[in-house]
Order: C-alpha cells, then sequence, then structure tokens
C-alpha cells in the first residue's frame, strides 16, 4: 500500500484565539477532523457516504500532543495519513506552519464502524471500505 | 497525599449533538475543561492565580477515550483526579451518567509551566503549585 | 396569559473567553440555547417533544444586543421570556450578572414550525403549540 | 466613497452540522467574523492593528436573518460590505451558495471602538479608521 495522506490549508480564526493569546487547545479537534474529511472525501467514503453504507464510524480514541502554539491568523497545513484500517480507522495528524514547515502538533484518532441498524460495534472493518481504499492497496 | 478528586455537574445542550445524534467528540474537550476548572478552584489556583503567579499552564498533551456516547439531556458527573505535579501537571478525568454511575469516557490532559516574562518551560513545577498542594500532600 | 418566563443558571467558562479577556459575542447563542430549552423543557416541548410532534423549529431570526461584557467565571442569570407564539415563537432573552442583577444582554429570537415529512413552513403555529401552551393562556 | 466589499470561500464542516442535519445557527457567527475579518484585512486593520492603535472594537450588536439553511460540504460566498464608519462600524453580511448565487442568509454587527487605556467608549470613530478608510473615501 502507498501511503495515503492529504494535506488541508487553515487558518487561524479569531474565535479560535484564547485569553493567553494563542489557539486554545479544544480548537485542533475540529482542524483535524478538517483533515480527516478531505482524506475521506479523497477515497470517497466522507460521512454521507457512510451512512448510506449503513454504518457509522464514530471516534473511539483521540490523542493530541502539542509541541507548539497556533497564532492568530498562522496559515497551518494540516496532514492526515491513514495509518490502519483492517479492524478500525487510524488516522494521523500533522499540523505544519505553511512557511516553515516546521511541525507544531501532532496526533492521531481511531474511530470503529457501527452498524446502523443494530448499534453493534463491527470487530472488522466493513467490505465498502477496503473497495474505497483499493486504489490505495 | 490524599487523592485530589473533584466532581462538576453536566448536562449535554443541544449545540453539542452532532448528526449521529450523539455528542460530537470534540465538545468533550470542553466538559475536560470545566472538571480541570473545578479542580483547580478547589486548590485555589485557577487561570487567573496562574497568571498572577508568573505561570501560564498549556495542556501539551491530550487523551480521550470514548466508550459509551452521550446523549441529548443526559445528565453527567464529570470527574477530575490530579494525578501528577511535581514536574507537570496530570489530571484525570471520567465522564459518568449521573443516574447509573456508568463510566462514558476517560481520558488525561498534561499540563506545564511556562514563565510569562521569557515563554521558558519549567521543567520542574514551581513553588506555588506546592503551596497550593500542601493540604493534600 | 401569564407571562411564561424561566431563569437558567450560568458561569462563563475558560473556553468562551477571547484575547480581550471578555466572553467571544458569538458564544452567547449558545447562552440563549440554554435559557430557551429551559423554557421549553416547561412546557415539555423541547426539541424530542417537537421532534416527535412532527415538525422542526428553525431559528428563522436572531438579535443580540450586547451592553455589558461578560466576564471568566462570572455568574450569570439567562433569562427567557415568550413573547409571541400563536404564528411563530418568538422568545426574549436577558442576561443578568447574578450578584447585582444589573441587565447585560438582551436580545431575541424567532423560530417557525416546519413540517418535518414536507418540508414545509406553517404560517399558524401548530395545535400542538397551543395545547403545550394551554396552562399559560 | 465606493463601496468596500469582500468575499471569503467557505464549505460547512461536518461539526457545524446540527441532529437537524443543517448548519447549527449560533455557528453563523463564526462565518460573520470569517467575513469581516477578509475585510478588516483589506484595509489593513485587523484585530492586530486595531489593538496596536489603542482601541479595542467590541460588537455591540448583531442581527441574523436566516433564509434557508446551510448543508453539509454546501460551498459559500461569505459577502461582508462596510456600511457605517464615522461613528461606528457597521458590517452587512450576506452568505449565498457558492453556485447558484442564491442569497441564503443576511445580517449585520455593529462595533464601537473602546479606548483600551480607560475603557471608553467613543462616540466618534477615532481617527486611525478614517485613515485606514482613505482609499475608499
Amino acid at each position: 500500500m502507498k501511503p495515503l495522506t492529504v494535506r488541508t490549508d487553515w487558518t487561524v480564526p479569531f474565535h479560535d484565539i484564547d485569553p493567553m493569546e494563542v489557539c486554545w487547545h479544544g480548537n485542533y479537534v475540529r482542524y483535524f477532523e478538517l483533515a480527516r474529511t478531505t482524506l475521506l472525501q479523497s477515497i470517497d467514503y466522507d460521512y454521507p457516504q457512510m451512512r448510506a453504507s449503513g454504518y457509522a464510524w464514530p471516534v473511539i480514541e483521540l490523542f493530541i500532543r502539542y509541541a507548539q502554539p497556533l497564532m492568530y491568523q498562522q496559515r497551518l497545513h494540516l496532514d492526515a495519513r491513514l495509518i490502519e484500517w483492517e479492524h478500525r480507522l487510524k488516522i494521523a495528524y500533522e499540523i505544519r506552519d505553511a512557511i516553515t514547515q516546521k511541525r507544531l502538533t501532532h496526533g492521531h484518532t481511531v474511530q470503529v464502524a457501527v452498524d446502523i441498524r443494530n448499534h453493534e460495534m463491527c470487530f472488522v472493518s466493513p467490505v465498502i471500505l477496503r473497495e474505497k481504499l483499493k486504489a490505495y492497496l
């Protein structure tokens, strides 16, 4: 499998800045989601396609390591990389300064498929995900 | 040291619910912060006291494990427990259903002291934190 | 009709504070919603009951007048008052300091009933709302 | 004065969608702010320049009229237009579908200059704003 990595551009808005004049740490979850959406759209399996396929994919784990603060109007690259897909969907994230390319944040999320009809968690990723990933395997 | 644990009551509001009709996973960071604020206020070392003492305490690590979804208007207990303080401030969180006491989420944050004057990270927690914790040591 | 007015207690959390060290103006929409939820629950016609009754009630108009800033950990009273219900649901809001009772903010929202089946807007409020309001008419 | 109008592109993210599967109405305040930031940057008088000039410009009034819902991943144009500047800063907003150009939302904000040193509101806009606007007057 060639690695599946995508990049999203982002600029830190005013409403994300806290009284210490840096991006409030909880806002990074939205930034990770923007990156994840770009990645999932690249394999045509974003939220609407997930739902149409009969599966919800709730996030069951989140990890963020904040190395450097993000500042108002800082231009960023939000990078998402698929690292597990057989039993669960694990995506790694890096936030980089768009100019210096310095890595400012890294982290990951884990999602699992849940059958929408019976709310049961799938211990193996459904066939639909493998099909969507075929071009990358 | 007797364990320093505090409880905050919370009810999931409408604006935290996502299209899958559960609390969107990024909102838990706010819930953790509500719990952390209660804990830090209990030792008289919340954000304004931190700032007055010359230190910022940015979150440098966040971990969340989502075991069960949180539903609209579900009444919750947000529990925060201090588990490290000598070199960094590590707080563990549990979100429980207020009625059944079932644990729905757990996680932690790590904060480090940063000297506001020179923006340098402290590798040992400043004396002020130990003083605030004296009653618990 | 006796006026239908309810009060919700609230304390301004850290994540709502902006770099000017006051509550960011967009967060007031959440505060209004907390107040509205309390009001709608008092007549047993909150979001789940609305949905079960076959109607969505989207907000079609929002007005906020910010008279005084809200500060970190300020204790507030969020007051909601029903002022129109025959053709649309108009609710007025006041945010007061919990101690001084000084009014800091006022505003309103307007919602209209939309039939969930055909997405058509109702130009008269559905019977269910009048029934829920019977005790107050 | 030639009208000062700017356009910002935006796509509705997942975390802005509510259980009715439309953009939650409070998120529009962030969209307006994105549009306002673009406008204020175009005259070199965004938040950092405001602060450096000795003035805060709190929003004292917000109005939003929601005509049509915004959907997940809908591409939008956020348009901001300066309509008053002599005594206060009044900006009008329109949200349009990027493809059809249909207007989905309109509204406005009013901001006033507050002297950062004494927290007093200015009843006439400070000279710095007129200078920034010179090219447009």
